[in-house]
């Protein structure tokens, strides 16, 4: 590959990205095409093979944090090939097999109030991989699609031992899970529980359990059982049974909330926990919080908020899921079946993940 | 002192107690008499010559936690000389002069799931110091009395350092705002806020000063600034002001919330807080506290509660406030005045904190 590729608009053939997009709130994705952003020194293009299909995704197509500009692209569980680099990317080669988050740009300037702190995620200049805008004033673009740029800070190495499509929930919904099991320094002996068994919560059982703890799985849905022990639960208590609920009162030392119910029970949430317990929100519910302060105060219980992981967490989180064989359990979709993908997590049906690929 | 004295039913000349109580919700408090529990051997009497009046014995006294078991005697900032101790207590002398704070008993048993881990707040047998029931069925009497019976795990030596007057308020608001200064290992540097500029804040601004982290107070009171920065704040918000909260924004590490007002701005709690900022709880506002999830999730917020501290953290407070020249601002009344001394806390006039006084 000529230095010459890197002043090409793109390197498919008509110099577009092509993709599925939707064009309005709630909408099913149709074909669609754009021109993107100049490949920057610090850029790459990656020629995408799978995406894995997000919450976020969806709540973004829907409008349902607020207005989405569209047309969008969504996905940010990215995994491909390098096609094309800027002149300043010595790291990583054409050819390398990389993996893209929900992130794909701060600034890493030692200067930055966050980066320097290796808060990345929340640097003011900052670009999710998709429905922001760039400081040149694009929109960025996400994973439904061929192709995506990104800054190649973003495009992490894929280590040999994941298979890319198991490789491509890890890279949202694993390290979104795992950054607050490394924040929190969880360890061998830590009673963890994981509420909502969907794409977050069946990766967490496996991360929690790997870093030795006792890991309770919580679930309305008897059927998961079985599945949750296979994942590492060592207990499952199903939330709909309220002997079960009562047994698992103060049992837990973290808790990890990765459901987007509309009927969270709060106050079952803090049951839970033994005294100086930490509930750990992933997901971001429909309802408010609504809480007795003295219910926190009583116990010493904690309640807080983690976004997504880093740089320093995405990497982790890849290296730590090879070593420890956390994998997801995905199903495989053509990425032209994208709105029946949709489907299957729109219904509640996706055992646990849906991961689109493109013809290889 | 003979060790007869241990069977006798006080060391008050009747064998009965002499205090101030509320009879009913709400009410004044009268003088009132009780008999104490036999004294076990491992209990102290204590003859009281301070107490402070904590904004805890008044929500008993109104029975705003839940339903008061009157008559009661309140009062949980006590300092006093041991004038009765059982036999098995041989850490401390008859003569000692000592503190008591809102806990009279914990089991401290190694097979205790919280004493066994240092959290003998939350023993599962604990007693706080009034209105709370021994297991031999007697209530906890406090210490707006001349006398208290206590374990004497609870009775803590008072620094010779400190004025007694001084000491008592360390007991409660003292270790109740100190506590989770040890728990977050707060350190210089750390940008710590208080908001409410009471009993408990204005130890807060000391203590989070002494520790060396940077202090913001927050208060709706103007004619606070200049005493919160002879506290220790180097920065005074006026929450009234607009401008000022604005201004405030992402600028916290650590939130230590102290009033009780009904009218709490959760989010602009949050707003004053950067990434992985941590607000403390540390009183029980009579409202609920209503959030959006996603303003803890966004930027990675987490809310605690705290109660109060064990014996660890209460001998810590000691110690830390004798070295450091941590002293409330009290007002001290006689303790027969003790019902205008309340009304002074019912105002909001106090500064900060009235320490009721027995005739030496």
């Amino acid at each position: 590959m000529s230095p010459a590729a890197v002043s090409s608009p793109s390197s498919t053939s008509t110099g577009k990205i092509h993709g599925f997009a939707a064009k309005g709130k709630g909408q099913a994705l149709e074909p669609w095409e754009y021109t993107p952003r100049p490949l920057g020194p610090h850029d790459i293009e990656i020629k995408i093979d799978h995406c894995g299909i997000c919450g976020s995704d969806i709540h973004t197509i829907d409008s349902g944090w607020g207005p989405t500009s569209y047309p969008v692209i969504v996905g940010h569980e990215i995994i491909g090939r390098i096609v094309s680099k800027g002149d300043a990317v010595t790291d990583k080669q054409i050819g390398d097999l990389v993996g893209v988050g929900a992130q794909a740009f701060a600034c890493h300037q030692s200067d930055c109030p966050n980066c320097s702190r290796g808060h990345d995620v929340h640097c003011p200049r900052s670009v999710f991989t998709y429905n922001q805008r760039y400081e040149d004033g694009e929109l960025s673009q996400g994973g439904y699609a061929e192709a995506v740029r990104v800054d190649s800070t973003y495009a992490f190495k894929v280590p040999a031992s994941l298979d890319p499509r198991e490789a491509a929930p890890l890279m949202c919904a694993g390290t979104t899970v795992f950054t607050p099991l490394l924040h929190y320094k969880i360890k061998a002996g830590d009673r963890v529980g994981v509420v909502g068994i969907g794409g977050l919560g069946h990766l967490a059982l496996q991360f929690a359990r790997a870093l030795g703890s006792k890991v309770t799985a919580f679930t309305s849905s008897e059927a998961k059982r079985a599945e949750c022990q296979k994942l590492g639960a060592q207990h499952v208590v199903n939330i709909n049974d309220p002997e079960q609920v009562k047994a698992a009162a103060s049992s837990l030392d973290y808790l990890v909330v990765t459901n987007n119910s509309k009927n969270v029970d709060w106050n079952s949430l803090i049951s839970y926990m033994d005294v100086y317990g930490q509930i750990i929100l992933l997901a971001i519910p429909e309802t408010e919080l609504v809480l007795k302060p003295s219910s926190l105060l009583h116990r010493n219980i904690g309640i807080s908020g983690s976004l997504i992981g880093g740089v320093q967490e995405v990497q982790q989180t890849l290296e730590f899921a090879a070593k420890h064989n956390v994998r997801p359990l995905i199903e495989e979709m053509p990425m032209h079946k994208v709105n029946e993908g949709i489907e299957r997590v729109r219904s509640g049906k996706v055992r646990y993940r849906v991961v689109l690929s493109n013809p290889q």
